[in-house]
């Protein structure tokens, strides 16, 4: 008998084990007008909610990051929520802090965004699908944004916007490329004027961003009125706050601005709230979700995007002056496959053993290991464990670990719950017991080159950075604008340490190759785009679509 | 002093009246397990619930329709929620069926879609902006849907779908001018295949008439199924079914078919689901929520969208068949001011008595009485009472109406709530006492040019009908096809009974000109264009967004 789905296993337990959201909220002291229900298994935390746990002491931060994966993926998010489990399991009050999952790529890929296994949050379902609307929300803000921008050149234009330099884009939160490029407001005077329009998909939206960043409504409004939008014909910024409407779009965001409540399938609490990018943005979950797991529980493990290279880094330099907590330990998260493949094994042949590829590929981890440690917090790393490990493997992989003078346990969460996770509860509750030392790797006032090249070579291992002539361009309006004063967030692949996908194992010595660079200036960051990130993915040729289903109880099947 | 605003008078009373939703639901002998709390004041009716309740006896139906109405619009939702809270008042138990409203205009316009003064449902702010993320989800499903098509073309086109005939369009729940008309796809080889999009607003999408039109989750499939959405190159129909994805559009559409409750300012239960256009669809709330309310209440009201010549027309030949239940009794909403603008008299004028206009103008309320004496259902007639209207003008049209023998009361519901509104509140129930022979205007059986007929000339007064070369050729593909056996739906100006807005009054022996047809094989009936009706608005040039403010306690200003 093969393993069951993720949806098989989260179905059984939905129905015999899910606790009613008020028994998970009230494990955390929250009342009934601490919490907004939405159905019977998730929830919002009401603004009084938010004030009360606020008064509260800090508990100790986790922060679980990982290797760079194989195209599949490396269980990370699955991991995190496992380790949340097993440290439930050994006694200690543990609340996980969540990305929300996109909808868009459900329906193109097969495989969600909420664990695996027997390590899932749950209603997985609806987590996955529409949960409490916070997408839905941030689709219909920046929407709204843009047609007020369309009208506003419409109705005269009285700011003098260059319909050719708006930036600020419409999205969908739909895999569809034919909304890459396109030409609207076309059809004669009635109908706008035509210009260039380039849909995104709505986690790559600045408003993502900033809602993950916001403290509260006030910060949001602030921040969203900073956001510029658009050039002049004589190419002076235009500003949201120049519209005059960061009142209404701020309204928009009210409901998404609160953290949502769910529970893993072991009953730990969960907040799974905001899920900027991890390449454009910042890729963690919002700072309240972070900031609520701390106040509610002894323990909150949070989740950064991709790799060490991309959400650790960003968590560290960008997110974590914002939250006013540093991490406590950091996890990072390998698995014996994508250290094979990092050590040069073909994705098809991961199954079989290989010391070899393991060996060479441990380099990568390695490199994760000294980049965090240069943050002065305490790292351990934790193996998922894979059905097609082998014995050898992951004793080899341990022995390495050890060699390199790093903590690392075996969890087998994935199969067994936080049965096969305590180990690694224990050392990870250890390592949050030692010194830490918190240490950013830049100022945001060093000139944004030095930002750049300091990230480049510490973090990734370059001794070059490039710079195309858009992006030098662009470091020019920077610094005419003041706007170079805020951390940068850098956009790569996320399959190497450097900006080519191919370059695996632990690359140096390689140039970095900047192509452009985008002040967010409502998120408070400068993206800084080396190779080519598509911001609007596809849906591949069968899409995941095409195998759903659902009765007339509603019961859904095919979804992952 | 002047009288407080809409959002002002709800404020008050959501901070001091409003009750917990489970109490309302209580009222209606719904469990915890019959609904799914979306907050602590709004609910969807869970499947659980749904069945328990279709079990129970049918309360009798009042449907709310009007005249022809001002630009402004004469509230007919604020006397069919007045309505309510008056039947409620003497005793009779009572459950509204109302649509819910499109967050598109509310950045557009002041005034919102759930009545006003003190006939409101509430929490208002909520039903106006996400509400339970109804229209979310069929933006969601609907632009999934054009992404699978588009997606299609791009992989290969096995169906050889012409891209010039795709028939399904994206849509937004905004007002956005900007992308009626626009080029997609471009960009090359890896952005989809180039050609023309038309964005609609959400509710003028098939999906939203479907869910209105849906029994169940099987029910809504197999109508997704059926959707015509291209034609190929050599003119064959494409429907959803041939992409194989109603299951997954079905999916995202799970927990917006469950129809939602909320309450108004006097508690009375308010069941508040759908909300197609009134002209290129139905323009009624969702089947299920008028059962629901039946079922629920000795009372259902409900309300149809615009004049009794569109929403009152499609209630009773589109959607009636489909309840299973005729309606009891038809209240015909007329105002002073609207009767006097259609007797001529000027919209800025409107605040000056003027007895004659209203004379002239009563022909308009005649008319309407007479078209809905068609359908054998007891008529009654509601004056909504404006603080413009004189005593001579409200005693001369009482007169009026007595005159051709409707019974009529004046509903003073907005400033004064149920307190206005108990003559009102008898009058119907004595109504619904009476005897009632429900006919049909036309089988949908009958040949399309001879269904159009009848409801020109026996609805509208037209004497003849005239088809553009377009139309006529639509009806040949409708008949090769066998789509012709569905109701049609004609879509129309709201202004006037003709097709031409500034045809005030009672117009009689006009031409109806048929523009365009257009089978809506998912919902079940045929779309009869007249005139042009644009399916997605645009904002005016001082947008309603320029004045909405949010403090950091979540208080909104400005929405209405």
């Amino acid at each position: 008998m093969s393993f069951p789905s993720d949806i098989e296993i989260a179905q059984i337990n939905e129905h015999d084990n899910m606790k009613n959201i008020e028994r998970i909220s009230g494990l955390l002291g929250l009342d009934t007008e601490d919490i907004e229900p939405y159905g019977h298994y998730k929830a919002k935390i009401s603004s009084n909610g938010i004030r009360k746990a606020m008064k509260q002491e800090n508990g100790k931060l986790i922060l679980v990051t990982s290797i760079n994966p194989t195209p599949a993926g490396e269980g990370k998010s699955t991991v995190a929520i496992g380790l949340a489990d097993s440290m439930q399991a050994i006694g200690e009050k543990t609340v996980l802090a969540l990305r929300e999952p996109s909808l868009g790529p459900v329906m193109g890929m097969k495989g969600g965004a909420t664990g695996g296994g027997y390590a899932q949050v749950v209603p997985m379902e609806d987590i996955n699908l529409h949960f409490t609307g916070d997408m839905h929300a941030l689709t219909s803000a920046t929407n709204t944004l843009a047609a007020l921008i369309d009208n506003h050149l419409h109705q005269g234009n009285k700011l003098n916007i260059d319909p050719r330099r708006i930036v600020w884009k419409r999205v969908l939160d739909i895999n569809d490329r034919a909304l890459r490029n396109s030409v609207i407001g076309i059809g004669g005077p009635t109908s706008s004027i035509p210009r260039e329009e380039h849909f995104e998909i709505t986690v790559a939206s600045e408003l993502m961003a900033i809602l993950c960043l916001s403290q509260d409504l006030d910060d949001l409004k602030e921040r969203i009125s900073k956001i510029l939008i658009a050039y002049t014909y004589d190419k002076k910024p235009i500003f949201v706050r120049d519209l005059g409407v960061e009142g209404a779009i701020t309204v928009l965001l009210k409901d998404a601005l609160k953290p949502n409540l769910v529970q893993t399938l072991e009953n730990t609490p969960a907040i799974v709230h905001g899920g900027p990018f991890a390449n454009i943005a910042h890729g963690c979950n919002s700072i309240l979700a972070t900031k609520l797991a701390m106040k509610l529980g002894d323990y909150a493990v949070t989740e950064a995007g991709f790799g060490a290279d991309l959400g650790g880094e960003k968590f560290l330099d960008i997110v974590t002056p914002k939250l006013g907590h540093t991490p406590d330990a950091i996890v990072i998260v390998a698995t014996v496959r994508a250290l094979k493949y990092n050590g040069g094994q073909k994705l098809a042949e991961l199954k079989e053993e290989d010391l070899n590829a393991l060996t060479v590929g441990f380099k990568n981890l390695k490199r994760h290991v000294q980049n965090m440690r240069y943050y002065h917090i305490p790292v351990v790393v934790a193996i998922n464990k894979f059905e097609t490990d082998t014995d050898n493997e992951l004793k080899l992989l341990r022995t390495l670990c050890e060699g390199i003078g790093v903590d690392v346990e075996i969890a087998d969460i994935h199969h067994k719950g936080s049965d096969g996770g305590k180990d690694l509860a224990r050392m990870v509750v250890r390592a949050t017991d030692k010194e830490s030392n918190y240490t950013r790797l830049y100022d945001d006032a060093q000139p944004t080159v030095e930002k750049i090249a300091t990230v480049a070579s510490e973090i990734y291992g370059a001794n070059n950075v490039e710079y195309s002539k858009k992006a030098e361009n662009q470091l020019k309006v920077l610094k005419e604008n003041v706007w170079d004063e805020m951390p940068i967030c850098i956009a790569k692949t996320q399959y190497s340490l450097s900006d080519d996908p191919k370059l695996l194992g632990s690359p140096r010595d390689f140039t970095l190759h900047v192509k452009e660079i985008v002040p967010k200036l409502g998120a408070g960051f400068i993206v800084v785009l080396t190779g080519s990130i598509l911001t609007m993915p596809g849906l591949p040729k069968k899409p995941a679509a095409l195998n759903m289903n659902i009765d007339n109880d509603g019961t859904i099947s095919g979804l992952f």
